[in-house]
């Protein structure tokens, strides 16, 4: 399945040896990896295989962007019943190529072997060009603390499809294929971003990360949670809150950060909250609990 | 599953975050990754949770060292079913820890996730320290084959474990736990090796990879290959040409290279053939067939 894979600049040699090497800038070399399950993680009759490809490479290169580095190769484990169709798999790679071609990394190496259900095992390395990484524990009292990407639309579009829908496509589509707003991660780091991670479990969970890592509360403040308009059309159709989304869906990739007071930050950032003393995370001062999914309900 | 786990001098940042950083001393990492599927690639009535470990790790090493490189770091992809004993779960996190001991590399990330069957989604990362990495496809004629390591033994207690007996242990243990030798691996590319692989698909399997990348012909000498006696007396027991596992078995994870004629190996190889033009493998003159374990049955 590796066969004719693109190599980018870093790759210095790519699939079809024993291992690949790739090119490392500064010394250091930064390292993620996940597993992706058929049937827990995505189906087959919600995702095609060029979506799983994108989401599966995404989740990785979301994880190293949170870092404040750049992707540079991707290596691919793939455990797969035997009479998987070919066309699946070929738009398995496909996904993985061009989700790879979004941020300039290859993919350099894999494994293919045989399982009852389709099992992917993916590693992104990285690359942070000198940067120091940007850590779950560096917050600090004071910081002001915003996102880059999209919040909830993924849970939403995961709603949709839980009820048999198939539209709004907006919804749909972030949840088959996220964004990730990749460059925003290098740019964190060079702003002096303090602590930084991507939501993957829920912005509440993943910033609770950074407050248990850092040693401090982070309040946030819901009039600056944006809530988008699509996003409040599909949760009135299904009568649920999409602030729920914005504060507890996963899967969109955005990247969440703290920053000094005062940091100018670009567009791309939306400040949401601030670092208090204390611990764990606040919406308007309540606690937010920790099956924060009956919040809402 | 990675708390706790002891850095290697190379670990900048070990588990916890959203990713590891892992120096590198020359600008290159080396990359590898697999999957390990329960019932395929290992059997919970065959070994315990400790020896997957082991192996789990092993096989991964083994292909840094098959580069010249030394193994630096593991990241672990974990996906289990949940009603998994937290003792199984241990063991598997103290052989992957103690295989990277033998290395000093160490474990510096990871991922829990649910299946119905224990999927193993293991990448490893080596350092080259300067050398040039020993691919497949260096072989020139004229050159000879060597091995380190050892040929045929997990084959063997693989036989005597699907035949239901547990002894003689040394090739069960064989079988359990690799000891592939991984320092071989450096030494090699700096004695001058044109070619290199782990054979983790059999000796003239993974030489065809070799002969093919590399657009030779190799011939092995059936007399230099070693059959060592404990692998005659299991093969008699068994009915089995202990040749067949020598040729043909896997898991050991034995490191085979070519070498310009006239290169003093250390008494860790044994010479086993040569490069010649042509394509394949031959084994005393002979093709050897595609179908490869019926040639002894």
């Amino acid at each position: 399945m590796t066969a004719g894979l693109a190599s980018a600049d870093s790759t210095l040699l790519g699939p079809g040896d024993d291992a690949a090497v790739v090119a490392t800038t500064d010394g250091r070399v930064v390292a993620t990896t996940d597993m992706l399950i058929e049937g827990r993680h995505f189906r087959r009759d919600w995702s095609t295989a060029n979506d799983v490809g994108h989401k599966a490479a995404a989740r990785n290169f979301a994880d190293i962007a949170a870092m404040g580095a750049v992707p540079t190769a991707l290596l691919v484990g793939f455990a797969t019943p035997g009479d998987l169709e070919v066309i699946w798999a070929d738009g398995l790679v496909a996904g993985l190529r061009e989700e790879c071609g979004e941020v300039g990394a290859a993919v350099v190496g894999g494994d293919i072997t045989e399982a009852d259900v389709i099992c992917l095992g993916i590693t992104a390395l990285g690359d942070l060009q000198g940067r120091a990484p940007v850590t779950l524990s560096g917050a600090r009292v004071g910081d002001i603390v915003a996102f880059a990407g999209r919040l909830g639309w993924a849970a939403a579009g995961f709603a949709v499809l839980s009820r048999g829908f198939r539209s709004p496509v907006q919804v749909v589509a972030a949840h088959r294929r996220p964004e990730p707003p990749y460059a925003e991660g290098p740019r964190a780091a060079e702003a002096g971003a303090t602590s930084m991670t991507d939501v993957s479990d829920g912005l509440v969970a993943d910033l609770g990360h950074i407050a248990e890592a850092s040693g401090v509360r982070i309040d946030l403040l819901g009039a600056q949670l944006p809530v988008p308009a699509k996003l409040a059309e599909v949760g009135a159709a299904l009568n649920v809150d999409p602030r729920l989304w914005v504060l507890t869906g996963g899967d969109d990739y955005a990247l969440v950060a703290t920053f000094p007071a005062g940091t100018a930050l670009s567009e791309a950032w939306t400040r949401i909250g601030v670092v208090n003393e204390g611990e764990g995370v606040r919406v308007d001062g309540r606690r937010w609990p920790a099956g924060g999914h009956e919040h809402f309900r």
